[in-house]
């Protein structure tokens, strides 16, 4: 396998694209970010089970030989129709990476458990964790992805958004983030615990994605390259993108409007 | 006329429909929250434009008598579109009322702008008020819509956003709300002048868009209604949707999925 196809409701999913470049230098990362349809988190399961069965397409077109859904609100509702779109290739969806993480270790709780109001309201992980015997709390923090969209990662906004959020979701000692966009946040999520003296572990939905793509790939041959393709590709979008993947991007047209 | 077409990105445009009816509850209001594309401020104006010209076509249908867009950035980059669809019947715009309010007053200056990146980007307040003579500072504050679509309106992460957003600005005698949605941000507006011993006068685009459409409209016949469609019916939206009208709403079902 070298040819890999991600996707994400905008951006964010480059930050587990970059994960999986890094340890897999020769990998042709396909990537397609939905940004004419961001945010994903407030869609009803219906339009992004829609989306996804379009993207999962258009990548498998492209020569896609693995799909990697980098977004955890569409792995919430739509792995089915990415199966059955992909007919027999490897699908990696956000969360079960997670799930298999929690069943290999035994971590601390309560585990709290953030995203977006689609994947929260999904409560795959909730009932998931719950199954195994921890306590869970779950709750929804809506305004984290359009203030990670806007660059503001250490903005008084932020920490403001995330002192109304953790607060609300109270005591924990697991927190995962079930956002792929959310490890841009993880200095402020710590910062907010150690002030209050609270050691929690950080499990990022993210890293165990882009490490669950990563294992069965080999490193061999030429450099690979990313594609990218934004379903809006708004001058806006593009810096952005640029931002996340850490060097200058800029989108392949796409074949029609969608 | 009696049948007032109106939409929204999503459930801002509810404010302009409240003073609407408020003033004129004799009329049948048509709403269309286009949930399912939400937010508008950050898309391309040829998706926008394509949005709008199936709304428009879905008001008049249902029965529309004329077509307020309740909505900045669609009047920005689209307004011609829902012209030709409205084949001669009004429509109201978001932003020639404010561009009339200034021709008619002189207004203190500078003057700053706010609204979505579509709508600052088009420069259209900006071009039409340099125009007239006026000192003007246009700024994108593209995270007050997902802010107050949260409910935040009096949140620390809101008035943290209006800080940074505001000083970016700098100074201004008056302040144009470039956006239907931020009436709800008035009180703290002020407050963050206030405390700053600046006396800024604000105008905003939804009053002074709900004044033009009131003033064509008669108030003889029997109690008008509300009828809302929204594009992505999610039960987060609903209960916002009511929040923003001031009592229970439900929308009702469409045609089909757009």
């Amino acid at each position: 396998m070298r040819r890999i196809g991600l996707f994400d409701s905008g951006l964010g999913g480059l930050i587990t694209a970059r994960w999986v470049w890094m340890r897999r230098p020769k990998v042709d990362l396909l990537y397609y970010g939905d940004t004419a349809h961001l945010p994903y988190g407030d869609k009803s399961p219906a339009q992004l089970r829609g989306y996804v069965r379009e993207i999962v397409r258009f990548l498998i077109a492209a020569g896609a030989e693995g799909i990697g859904i980098a977004c955890n609100t569409a792995s919430a509702v739509a792995v089915d129709v990415a199966q059955e779109v992909a007919a027999g290739l490897p699908v990696w969806d956000a969360i079960q990476p997670t799930l298999a993480y929690f069943r290999a270790h035994r971590l601390p709780e309560p585990v709290g458990v953030i995203g977006t109001y689609t994947t929260i309201r999904s409560h795959l992980y909730g009932r998931a964790l719950s199954q195994m015997g921890y306590t869970v709390k779950e709750l929804a923090t809506p305004l984290l992805v359009p203030l990670i969209e806007e660059g503001w990662t250490k903005h008084p906004a932020t920490r403001a958004a995330l002192r109304t959020y953790l607060t609300e979701l109270g005591e924990v000692r697991t927190l995962v983030l079930a956002c792929t966009h959310y490890p841009l946040l993880v200095p402020l999520i710590r910062r907010y615990y150690l002030r209050r003296g609270q050691d929690v572990k950080i499990i990022s939905t993210a890293r165990l994605l882009a490490e669950a793509i990563c294992s069965p790939l080999t490193d061999s041959g030429q450099k690979g390259s990313l594609t990218l393709w934004l379903s809006d590709p708004n001058p806006r979008f593009i810096a952005l993108a640029s931002r996340f993947w850490g060097s200058p991007l800029r989108p392949m047209p796409l074949p029609c409007p969608s």
